[in-house]
């Protein structure tokens, strides 16, 4: 199909379209004349995906890159995969960011510390960090809900990596990582209201 | 104190605490004469909690300023001020959003359909329209998993919500919804890389 139809199909402008090819995001089409190319279904495909990355999810050009580039280049480890999706999601990590804490609460909850990364601790240590500079404690207790509440997502997500394909295994953990984000957050907040009315319905706070 | 001691105080540049001040996040110091005011330790608070909410939680300007007017001046009822949070948090509202599924899903969970605001429901629909656009499939039961792990926190949270003065309940709840945000996604990392050394260890995938 034309570029024109492409962006018919997928809702994309032929602009967008143009720059995600320019960007490396979006393979070529097959040229059909010097100034037409022809695109297929795995054209849409990436475009749906790129889609979901950059609008879905909010990641830069570069970092869908990054992650694209996973997708098509998978590692050879099972462990490894999640590398990528997190390293194309983490900020620049500061070196010198004390994880001695964090550390201390991996070992008292029972996770592997030294199967953690830097970069994993930093973050969870970098936003603990921005929860107490702001003047925000946590109720007694509460990192230890997180905490299990994440260890059990967590190993549902890792239990369900699909084994069969090393493809299916990459666009299972890299997607999975930064697709599901958004969809945690929001299901966060439904809870709360549904909570919140349970426990104060319409009443006044006091 | 002068602007250029709470800047060193609170790490801000000044220039930075100008911005906020003329963007009304900031209140204005007392003035000593034409040009020069004086600031007190109210400042460094709240300069602290603007970083926290800015660079922390990656809001806008007008997303913090929103936050932090509903923090100022609290609604009567407990349950109103998780509208203040998810209102700010929230982005445009897609009024035409199909919420069905969404509803059938909270009443299969057991949550209160009739209590959970149609933005929220919107943002859940739209991070599962996400999530299929770009051709990932949940694993059977996955998404129950995510639903239970959130209303145990919400749960948690929203117990934990200090009834003793309305201002502190709005602090909790305007700022725990958004500050724990990072938290929880950075936690969910580092379980599932602690979670797939468990699974996948340092063998091949296959």
């Amino acid at each position: 199909m034309r570029i024109s139809e492409l962006a018919s199909e997928t809702a994309v402008p032929v602009a967008t379209i143009k720059y995600y090819l320019r960007e490396g995001l979006l393979h070529d089409g097959v040229l059909t004349s010097a100034t037409q190319a022809s695109y297929d279904d795995s054209h849409a495909r990436k475009l749906r995906l790129i889609r979901a990355l950059v609008v879905g999810a909010g990641l830069s050009i570069a970092e869908a890159r990054e992650l694209l580039d996973g997708v098509d280049s998978p590692p050879s480890s099972g462990h490894d995969l999640l590398g990528i999706a997190h390293h194309a999601l983490a900020g620049p990590v500061d070196e010198g960011v004390d994880t001695s804490e964090i550390d201390a609460l991996l070992d008292s909850w029972g996770w592997s510390r030294e199967n953690c990364d830097v970069a994993g601790k930093a973050a969870v240590a970098e936003a603990l960090a921005g929860v107490r500079s702001a003047g925000f404690e946590l109720p007694s207790g509460m990192l230890e809900t997180y905490a299990e509440a994440m260890h059990e997502v967590a190993t549902a997500e890792i239990a369900g990596v699909p084994t069969d394909s090393e493809e299916a295994a990459v666009r299972y953990v890299v997607l999975g990582t930064v697709l599901v984000e958004p969809l945690l957050l929001a299901l966060r907040r439904l809870a709360q209201q549904s909570a919140s009315f349970e426990r104060f319905g319409e009443r006044p706070l006091r």
